[in-house]
């Protein structure tokens, strides 16, 4: 076992953080991450209430240990973060956006308070505003981020962060990354598409058959599907996806794409509806390189668990006496 | 003492190698660096013979230990690896382009032959010319690098490396940084960036001072210094420097740049030499958060060996019987 302040503050087996990513990380997959002894995270995306309802539902029904919930900051609506406190998570994850107005209804709920951020000066926020954990999340990982590379990210962001554990996001898929980032001075790691490829994520097969089969110069950052899907996302964040035949068709386009979007959204959806990847995107990080199959989330959380343990006994071996 | 594959390949102290920067690396601070058990690398730069030979006169009366130099491998003009391996370097690194035609004259020298890349697929070809060492770049790094993510990428590159061992480079400056490259699976790291901060770089004092002062959100990746210098890189290159005002004025008009070279072009060279940085570039990696002082070289490689060190060491006491 690996012992960090992210294992004692939860009680887990491995310091491994499930990426709360929206309609992908439901209470099936945050369950199976948790029963396995990881933080389980159920993705709240753009706050869908029914959506959210069900699936904290699920996760409250099928998880015997800890469990959390992210939202997207700047996307909180009306009664979402009331209603996701209300299923009594362990953990409440906020990203993309000033934490500060909702931290202290979340730690009155008994709740800790993960912020993830992709920059020093989004540390420095989010410990002002009484974060219990701070994610220093890097560009490579998918989906939605920032402009900064994990390596040199997280040593800074720990610097900024004083006794805030940090853990570290973005091209981590095994457990020589996990190991890597506890070296960094993380206290664990936030794992997103790696998890996307397992069995209980939610998606169409076929998207995670996308990722098993990709590889790392195949994901690229961009602002188009959320363009086309009408998201106004703040400036500075991006998505990153698998390279697809809509991201061809709009890339270098964007405000074209704006334009057209009353004639190009319905089709968009429609093809998202019927699983068509090469319009809808498959949200995936760099690390769709090191993933070779679809696993069940328990095993992944054991195995990754195990091989940074093994890397972090091989340490000792590296060291000789001069 | 670190041991891997790469320090018992040089007789190395530390797994660190010095980034081969072109008019930064040169003859002194590869000599600083490998005597202080490193492996120190000359920067070839574009292969300018005149320049080339004085700094290899220095660092074969200067260097106790070994040391190596290193090509931009689209740029290597007639007779420049010929100079190179007159020196007798111990290794010759090799970066940007195909490593293949060159391999044998550097072998012939009884010379190692270390291949920089960016991608998997730049390793499978290193792999395929012979290389003794592959150095996996991240986009982190200052100067030119390619588009993928340090923590990702190098365990890609390894598992496409087979038995050659893999250096990690960018986003790399201190032992944290070199810890979780060993993690990763490397057998040691590459740092520019922070050996420009240090005594012994060629270069301006004001450059060095900037990085000293500059943020980690403050550098960019940019053509524009290749296009008024008349560079022609090879596309998926750019170079990564801080920002500064001559950025500001033509990121998004790099055409108009191209056609206005002519008046443009001179202005540039005229205030780099006087070392004027609102216009110049200073390369430099994302990892600026992490350096506060001009050190001299032998004190970073010692420094950082043994930060390394104590992380390693640390690595065992993560570990808890279950």
């Amino acid at each position: 076992m690996i012992a960090t302040a992210l294992t004692d503050m939860f009680g887990l087996d491995h310091p491994i953080v499930l990426g709360p990513m929206g309609g992908v990380a439901g209470g099936r997959l945050a369950a199976a991450v948790s029963n396995a002894g990881g933080l389980g995270m159920v993705g709240g995306g753009y706050g869908d209430p029914d959506w959210l309802d069900t699936e904290l539902a699920l996760v409250k029904a099928q998880a015997k240990r800890p469990w959390g919930v992210g939202l997207i900051t700047w996307a909180i609506g009306d009664g979402i973060l009331e209603l996701a406190l209300r299923a009594k998570p362990h953990a409440v994850m906020l990203s993309f956006g000033d934490p500060s107005p909702y931290a202290s209804a979340i730690k009155a709920a008994g709740c800790k308070l993960i912020c993830q951020v992709q920059d020093v000066a989004g540390a420095v926020q989010a410990r002002k505003a009484g974060a219990d954990v701070i994610v220093a999340q890097g560009t490579e990982g998918g989906g939605h981020g920032g402009a900064r590379g994990t390596m040199p990210l997280v040593p800074a962001v720990i610097d900024a962060s004083g006794s805030v554990p940090v853990v570290a996001a973005g091209g981590i898929a095994d457990g020589r990354g996990l190991a890597a980032a506890l070296m960094l001075g993380a206290h664990g790691a936030l794992l997103g598409t790696r998890f996307y490829a397992s069995r209980e994520a939610l998606g169409h097969d076929q998207a995670k058959q996308r990722i098993v089969n990709a590889e790392g110069e195949q994901t690229q950052r961009t602002r188009i599907f959320d363009i086309v899907r009408g998201y106004d996302w703040p400036n500075g964040y991006t998505g990153r996806a698998l390279h697809n035949a809509f991201m061809s068709r709009w890339t270098g386009r964007e405000d074209e794409l704006a334009e057209q979007a009353a004639t190009v959204s319905p089709e968009f959806w429609a093809a998202a509806g019927d699983g068509d990847y090469d319009t809808a995107m498959v949200w995936a990080g760099e690390v769709v390189d090191l993933i070779h199959k679809v696993e069940s989330a328990g095993d992944l959380v054991a195995g990754i668990g195990a091989q940074a343990e093994e890397q972090l006994q091989r340490a000792g071996q590296l060291l000789r006496k001069p």
